[in-house]
C-alpha cells in the first residue's frame, strides 16, 4: 500500500466511491449448487468510451477488495493498486475505463460467507457453498453484462487476481482483447494448498470460530491472525525480512529471556495479525483460500496447452525474481505454453527483493511495460 | 525417519534403553536464573576406549531426543539416526563411543517445563526459565564431565542439532577434536525467527494452553498441531511436495466442495499434526523455538569471524541444495569465515531435492564423507 501525505488526498483518481450492484437470479456455482440473490461491490474510474470499447478489468488477490484507486472520505490511505491507476498512470484513466469488483465470496460488499442467507434469516457462515474462481468470475461477467460491456481492453490481476485473469481468458475467450498476469500460476502448487490448509486450520480451531456462526459474537481473531501471519511470510522474500526486520529487538536492545513478543519481526507480524482482523472475515479467508485451492487450470482441461488453446487474447506476464510463491518458473511455463500455440506473449521476469509482494509495491518498473501492452493490444 | 521390517530390528545397535543422569546443584543460564535440580537423559552406543578418547556427541534437532540409534524394546521405529549408527555405519560403534542426549527444556526425559517444579510442587509450565543453546550445551558439558570424557572426538549435529554443534566448538574449544555441522546456520534467520513465532503464537492463543498449566487437563492440541503443521512445510521443498503429493486428493478424484481436509497434502499435515501431539510438549515447542531464535553467533561475539576464532577443531560442514530453512548460502557463510581464520574445514553442497529434512533421510551420500573426516582427526 502507498501511504501518502494528506495533501496529496486527490491526486489520482481523487474521491471515489463504491458502489453495488445485485442479481435477483441465482447464480449457477461449479459446485452444482445455485447461489442467491448476489450482490458485487465495485468501484469505477475513467469514463467509459461512446464504443464501450475501452474498458479494463482489474481483479484483486486474497486479502484485496473493489477499491483499487483513489481515496474513499476520510481514509488514510488510496485504494491497494492506486499508484498505477489515474490520469497518465499505467491503467490510464483518461484513456481507459477502469472497473474493479469485490469477488464472490469476499467480505468488503459482495456476497460472501457474512452476507445474510434469505432460506435462514441469519449469516450463512459455514452454510455458504464452496465456491471457485470460476464461480468469481461468472459472477464478474454479470458485471460486465448490466454495464453494457461485450468485450474488455484488457484483464488485469496479481496472484489470485492472476488466477480470475486466467479464468477470464479461457472462459470467455471473445469478450478479452489482453490479459495481464502477475506474479501467478496456472494452478496452486502444493505449498499453497499446505500455506492455505495450515490458515484455514487455525482458524476452524479456533473456539469462537464455532462452526462459522459467530457473527452475534467474538470472531475468530487468534485464528485468523495465525492465517495472516502465515501469508504475510509467505509474500516477503528471507532478503527482505532481514534487511526491513533482521534481528533486531523491538523495544530493547537484548533479549527479555520471556516467551513474549520481543524481536521487530514478532511486532510487525503481531500487527499484521491485528489490522487483518480488523478488515476481514475470517469465514472469507476459508472460502477463498478453498477456492484458490481448487485452482487447476491444466486438470480442469487436460493440459495447460489445451487450457490455454481457448484463449483469444494478447498477454503479459511479469513475474518478480524473489517471489517463491509463485515463483517466475510459474509464469514461464505458461509463456512457453502460449508460444507453442502462437499466441502473442510477453514474459518480463523483473528483478526484485520484495517476494511475492513485489506485483504491489514495486510497481514503478511494471508501470512502462504495462501502458506499452495496453497501447498496442487491438481495438 | 527409516521404517524397518520387523525383523531387521537387531541390525546396527540392536535394542538399547534411555539412561538419566541428575545434578543437585542448579545449572547457571544465560538469563541469569538459575535451573536445578536438573536432569538429562540420554543414550550411548559402542564403548567407551581405555583412553577416553573416542567418544562423538551427537546433538538432536528441535523435535528430536537422546534415541538417536537402535531399537526400544516393542518399538515400530529405530531412533532417529539409525541409519547413520552402528557397526561399520558412519559413526562407527566399532570405532566410537557415541552419545546423544535430550536438550535441556525438551519433553523427553530431560528437565523442562513438563518436569516438576520443586519449589512449587507442579509442572514448572511457563515458570520454566527461558533457556538457550549456550545453556543446552552447558547441560551437556555436565554429562561429559560425569562420563569421564575431557575430549571428544567430534560433536556433530544438523539443524538446531548444527547450533549446538557450533556451541560445543566455540564456548568449549579444547573440548573438541572434530566439528560436523549439517543443514545449519550460525544464526537464526529473521524468517526462521518468523515462522517459530507463528507456532508459538499458534500454541499460546490455544484456550487449552492456560498459560502454560495445561499438565492437569487437557492438552493445547490444535496450537501445537498448527505450529508442527508449519515447521513440516518448511522442512520439505516444494518439488518434493509436488512429487509426494501433488494435487491428489485424499480418498475421491475430485473437489468435495467442503471446507474440511480433501487434499492428500492436507491429510499428511493432519496426521503429522495428530502424531506430534502424541510424542510431544507444547511448551518444550515454546521455549526450545525460543532458543533457536536467540541463536546469533555473530551478534555475540561481535562477528562470525570473532566467534569461529575460537574454536580449535577440525570442520565438516553438509549442506542440501534444496534447503530454504537453511540455505547451503549459510554453511558457506561459515567456511568462507574459518578460510579466513585458516582453519581445516571442508563444506560439501549436497544435491538433494528433500529440502531441510535432506541431512534425516538423504544420508547414503553423507556416509563416506563423514567417516572420512571422522578417520583424518587426530587423536
Amino acid at each position: 500500500m502507498i501511504a501518502r501525505n494528506v495533501h496529496q488526498q486527490y491526486e489520482g483518481v481523487g474521491l471515489v466511491e463504491r458502489r453495488t450492484m445485485s442479481w435477483l437470479e441465482p447464480l449457477q456455482l461449479d459446485s452444482g449448487a445455485h447461489l442467491g440473490p448476489i450482490t458485487l461491490a465495485y468501484e469505477t474510474y475513467g469514463k467509459l468510451s461512446p464504443a464501450r470499447d475501452n474498458a479494463i478489468l482489474l481483479l484483486h488477490a486474497l486479502s484485496g477488495d473493489a477499491h483499487a484507486a483513489g481515496w474513499h472520505a476520510n481514509a488514510a490511505k488510496p485504494g491497494w493498486w492506486d499508484a498505477m491507476v489515474g490520469p497518465g498512470r499505467p491503467f490510464d484513466t483518461d484513456k481507459y475505463f477502469i472497473i474493479c469488483s469485490n469477488v464472490l465470496g469476499g467480505c468488503q460488499g459482495s456476497t460472501g460467507p457474512a452476507s445474510m442467507d434469505l432460506a435462514s434469516g441469519k449469516p450463512y457462515g459455514a452454510r455458504f457453498p464452496v465456491i471457485t474462481i470460476g464461480d468469481m468470475v461468472r459472477a464478474q461477467a454479470r458485471l460486465l453484462d448490466r454495464l453494457g460491456i461485450d468485450q474488455l481492453h484488457a484483464v488485469a490481476g496479481g496472484s489470485m487476481g492472476g488466477f480470475q485473469a486466467l479464468e477470464w481468458a479461457t472462459a470467455y475467450p471473445e469478450r478479452v482483447r489482453g490479459t495481464i498476469l502477475l506474479a501467478t500460476s496456472a494452478r496452486s502448487a502444493t505449498q499453497t494448498v499446505a500455506w492455505n490448509t495450515i490458515g484455514r486450520r487455525a482458524i476452524m480451531s479456533d473456539p469462537r470460530w464455532r462452526g462459522g456462526d459467530y457473527y452475534d459474537g467474538e470472531r475468530p481473531t487468534d485464528g485468523l491472525a495465525v492465517a495472516r501471519m502465515i501469508g504475510h511470510i509467505t509474500y516477503l522474500s528471507e532478503p527482505s525480512l532481514e534487511r526491513k526486520f533482521g534481528r533486531a529487538f523491538q523495544h530493547t536492545n537484548g533479549p527479555a529471556f520471556s516467551l513474549e513478543s520481543e524481536f521487530a519481526i514478532e511486532s510487525y507480524l503481531d500487527y499484521q495479525g491485528t489490522s487483518f482482523n480488523a478488515r476481514f472475515d475470517a469465514n472469507s479467508y476459508l472460502y477463498i483460500t478453498k477456492a484458490m485451492d481448487y485452482w487447476d487450470l491444466p486438470g480442469r482441461y487436460g493440459s495447460l496447452d489445451a487450457a490455454l488453446a481457448r484463449s483469444q487474447s494478447d498477454f503479459l506476464l511479469l513475474s518478480f525474481t524473489s517471489d517463491w510463491l509463485y515463483p517466475s518458473s510459474e509464469s514461464q511455463l505458461i509463456t512457453d505454453a502460449l508460444m507453442r500455440l502462437g499466441r502473442s506473449v510477453e514474459h518480463v521476469d523483473l528483478p526484485s527483493t520484495a517476494g511475492h509482494d513485489a506485483f504491489l509495491v514495486d510497481y514503478q518498473p511494471q508501470g512502462p511495460i504495462i501502458t506499452e501492452f495496453l497501447d498496442q493490444l487491438g481495438g
